[in-house]
């Protein structure tokens, strides 16, 4: 009843003259105030440097060395219980790193080496220089592959070894470089273009891909393509039949299984997450033995062979800034560097929200570029933080960035001492290594959610698939990306207009066909535009209000049309085609016998019309706060003006 | 006073238990649904079919001729009133496109001939095809600029004439098939993306570059650059000073003085349009006969010379479709064709809404593009409707499209019995009748305009202007347009999100910087996002809106913050990114003790967050129609849970 009673009286407040509030112009601010702030919300939305604010000269030197290296925050405070969790959790994802690196770096057509030199140095530089907790820094699957498929475009792995390493190093500094500078020009929100869609798609089809690609050590073939696509791929590996190795494929099934299984356990139990974690380094070992105790590698089981001892040796001096590959390690650098760098921020922001802590997108793109530009001087290739290893080092306790120098050590003293230990590893169990690592990057039911919530991006997700595995892998990406891109552009081309009625009752007006309720006032056209009105849509935005408004004159009962109310509150902002629009519409509406009025322009929209009205008075006239007042006032001088053609109106004044 | 009391109801209203409205999702529709009424709203904004709506078949069949013949729709009406109008004005415009022909064909490397050829067949298609009766058809001078400098790049139009002949036929050939699927494939709002900023700035360019052309034949120089851009045109200016001719250069500025003048009258006075209309053929015929009285090409003066009498030759065997320059016929095809139909377009917009009639742009780039089709066949280069030739036509009082025909009449009379006059007209006439022509084209006041409105859009221009300046004219116009794309996809990277204060006496929340009398809620912090949420920026919205939250927290009166509301009216859309950021924020704003609440999504957000949220009830709980509401309704709770701690809150209920 209550309830009720304030029903009355708010639509006896609509039908009484009520005030009429200004709509008023945001405070004056010069070109280049403006221009800071714009700026500002550009390139520093997170304000990195509002805790220097006010604080003495000693606290700001101090938080300034803590910004560039986070070990100086968390290093006082490390303790005894925190390096127990530590030590755990690094010896856990250096079982995982080490054989990962080695068939990672095959993956890439790199000497198996250089993916053990990769989990050595950059895990220290990322330990010093990194914010997040959880990464675990080493090479990858995603950026390995694409940097072997680029390079191998122009030289041969096989033909052109030490030339294939320059290129691999030179492409890491590239990656490196790009990284870091993108982090320190504060552009890191270029990497927001590869979406959630584009990367379960790419995610999807790359994992396909490195699969494929292990068809080679699974079925001991030879003579392999050097092509990625599924289409050579599979031609390749049927034209070579008769080179499949029934002992290889036997030994691989076996380990896939056993690998398979070991995952199955530790998704279902993530207590057990050791077993999954374990069992890559538990199948190097068991086949390694098995190969020495048959001496299969005399039975068609092709095996690593010898490796050389010792840490990296440095390679500045193989970085090749000249020649004429210098165009394809630049790309390479890119294409690497922007995927490596997605991989990483995403796992650093996911743990980060996860154990609710903060990590800094621009100050991570400088920790990863620095960590690979250091690597390109170390033999060491693109590394970033792994989705597998550092779900791995969470759920083994790690507490801080201390378990990746453990990692580190444990992977050192493998290159120091145990490397002819790998002597006899057969390549069928790297293979079966990557393959479980990779099947877990198709998310199927990530692609059912897709469907479900969007379908423009559920096409994005599918270009990205079917563009990596049948295009190539930066095509497929490509493709994705300008399909998004293009989606946007299109969202802004054609714009929403909806048709606002009120919801009766209050004062309150919502889309028509929405809120079946909401009813229209006679004599007035209500619409909203839901979209930036610029250069892309003012011909369509003019087109389609005409289209309401001869529409309207088609139905009898509204032929009477009187006004045009534009309500502009979802009009976010506005350009020098768009204050055109108003113009070119307003005199088209008079030759028509209709008003127009704007309701509720934004500060940025305001200001521009102001601009450019400064001659004729069409803006003060015509701009109401919300429609209710709007129509309230405009149904007044409405009805005084045509009391005698209007009768019967919705809308009756109580005064006169 | 009577205001007053309404105000105090107002309030009293909102103090009050008010009845809360449901957000409600929109009706359902299917995929296929949804599907059909976007690709309805992306292709066929206008309703093309809407006239053919419950006609009989007779009159539809009548009704579809008259889409595609609009002269059949004019024609049977056409009386010789309006012919004596259009007689005049097709006069007028052929004594300007006789001479303008001449020169925009040499403009464009090609025989003078040519020129007149395009002035004669593409007006008589345009006349039955096109929907503007105010445009008037012919070659156009920044489509002559761009086609020759293109085609310049690969064949020299003097040592290989033929060839680029063929070239330039078989480019507009390309040209005409892209406009005409343009306008069938429904596309034409591609050339919305040339925003006004791009072509002011363009254009200005595009005359520098034009008149920079016409010092060859003003200077009476030999050895001319094939280049386009300001510095090697000026260098070779400059560098062949010694073939500089006193008599060339004299008359040169004598007429370029006379024709400025007349343009300047013309101005001045709309009403002595003829004059300036006039001039250009007056200043043929005087100098050529000037130069027949005193032997003047005896005295270096070059003159047109020699020209083939006889209408077009037939020309579709001169097509090439094979051979090593497909690639750049098309590209230049493609370049001119997007040009000339963004000038056809916008000369028959602008006349239309002027004379208050409707063209249709994608019937119109049907017509432009069929017309360039049907003159590759018949040896005419890319043409389409001319700003300036427009306007003398639309001033000389043109009613229909006849004055084309009259116009088209007289260039054949002209290409069948007068060539012979042309040989001694002197080539720096025709500069200097170009230069006045373009010298239009450079619009200051707009670009100051521009400036005042919107500095971004005034960057557009500049990289537009210096753009074709000097990298080239293909270049700039990209530069400028990817800019603008640009600044499109930075608004949704970086949306601006505002905090609303509520207006005292009203139930009204507006931006608290604009509106200065708005007031916060304390435990309230009302945010409004003003753009599609999507993969583009949720990161930078969830950081952001996260720090809106920390600085609240900084002040100590409003620490005890409880609610963030989000307004979501100006979020016109969201895709699946943009769904997991609320996921992601209610789980972090819970851990600080803040509750999510939003309001009035939009009939596709309010859909696509329900699909998400079937299992957990966070939409159903915390979703209100307006700011209003949601606080009256969430401050009456809060009121109840913590009634001992917040004393002395804004919001006091008058119930208990």
């Amino acid at each position: 009843m209550e309830s009720n009673a304030c029903n009355i009286m708010h639509s006896h407040c609509v039908e009484m003259p009520m005030e009429i509030h200004q709509v008023v112009p945001p405070p004056h601010k010069s070109t280049l105030q403006k221009l800071k702030a714009r700026l500002k919300e550009t390139f520093f939305p997170d304000d990195p440097l509002r805790q220097f604010k006010g604080e003495p000269l000693r606290k700001k030197l101090i938080l300034g060395a803590q910004y560039v290296f986070p070990i100086l925050e968390w290093g006082p405070k490390y303790s005894f219980k925190l390096f127990k969790s530590d030590l755990v959790s690094g010896l856990t994802i250096a079982s995982l790193a080490i054989p990962q690196g080695i068939s990672y770096a095959k993956l890439a057509s790199l000497p198996p080496i250089v993916g053990l030199y990769s989990s050595f140095v950059p895990p220290l530089v990322y330990a010093f220089l990194g914010s997040s907790r959880d990464l675990a820094v080493g090479p990858v699957s995603i950026a390995s592959l694409v940097l072997g498929s680029m390079l191998r475009q122009e030289v041969s792995p096989t033909a052109d070894p030490v030339l294939f390493l320059q290129l691999a190093f030179t492409s890491t500094f590239f990656a490196g470089l790009f990284q870091a500078s993108l982090g320190i020009l504060r552009l890191g929100f270029i990497i927001d273009f590869l979406s959630k869609a584009i990367l379960i798609g790419f995610m999807a089809g790359a994992a396909i891909i490195v699969s494929l690609q292990q068809l080679k050590s699974l079925l001991g073939i030879t003579h392999f393509t050097n092509q990625m696509e599924l289409i050579p791929v599979m031609s390749s590996v049927f034209h070579n039949i008769h080179e499949w190795s029934w002992q290889t494929i036997l030994m691989g099934i076996c380990f896939l299984v056993l690998l398979l299984l070991a995952r199955h356990v530790s998704i279902r139990k993530p207590k057990l997450f050791w077993v999954s974690a374990g069992a890559p380094l538990m199948s190097v070992i068991i086949s390694t033995l098995l190969v020495f105790a048959i001496k299969a590698q005399n039975h068609d089981i092709s095996v690593i062979g010898k490796l050389q001892q010792g840490i990296n040796p440095p390679s500045w001096n193989m970085l090749r800034f000249h020649g004429n590959h210098l165009g394809l390690v630049m790309k390479s650098g890119l294409i690497t560097g922007i995927l490596s760098l997605t991989e990483g921020i995403a796992v650093g922001r996911t743990f980060a929200s996860l154990r609710n802590y903060k990590v800094d997108g621009n100050k991570e793109m400088m920790a990863i570029g620095f960590m690979n530009v250091v690597g390109s001087f170390t033999s060491c290739y693109v590394t970033t933080g792994s989705f597998s290893r550092s779900a791995v080092n969470n759920n083994a306790g790690a507490k801080t960035a201390v378990s990746n120098v453990v990692m580190s050590v444990t992977v050192m003293v493998t290159l120091l001492f145990l490397m002819l230990l790998f002597q006899y590893t057969p390549n069928v169990v790297l293979g079966a290594i990557i393959v479980t690592a990779v099947i877990g990057l198709i998310d199927v039911p990530a692609a059912c959610n897709i469907w479900k919530i969007d379908k423009f991006d559920f096409i994005v997700m599918l270009t990205a698939f079917f563009g990596v595995l049948f295009i190539s892998v930066q095509g497929g990406l490509a493709a994705a990306v300008a399909l998004s891109i293009f989606k946007i552009l299109l969202q802004i081309t054609r714009p929403k207009t909806v048709m606002l009625g009120k919801i009766p009752g209050t004062d309150i007006y919502r889309n028509l066909h929405q809120y079946k309720e909401a009813a229209r006032i006679p004599g007035f056209l209500i619409l909203s535009v839901e979209a930036p009105i610029n250069f892309a849509n003012i011909t369509y935005l003019n087109e389609r209000i005409l289209r309401w408004i001869e529409e309207e004159d088609n139905i009898k009962e509204h032929s009477n049309l009187q006004f045009l109310i534009l309500d502009m509150s979802a009009v976010s902002a506005i350009d020098t085609s768009g204050v055109t629009l108003f113009k070119e519409l307003k005199a088209t509406l008079e030759k028509k016998g209709v008003e127009l009025v704007l309701v509720n322009p934004l500060a940025e929209v305001i200001e521009k019309l102001k601009k450019v009205d400064e001659a004729n008075a069409f803006i003060a006239d015509n701009l109401f706060l919300t429609v209710g007042e709007a129509v309230a006032s405009l149904s007044s001088t409405m009805k005084s003006q045509s009391s005698t053609i209007r009768e019967g109106s919705h809308i009756t004044p109580h005064y006169s």
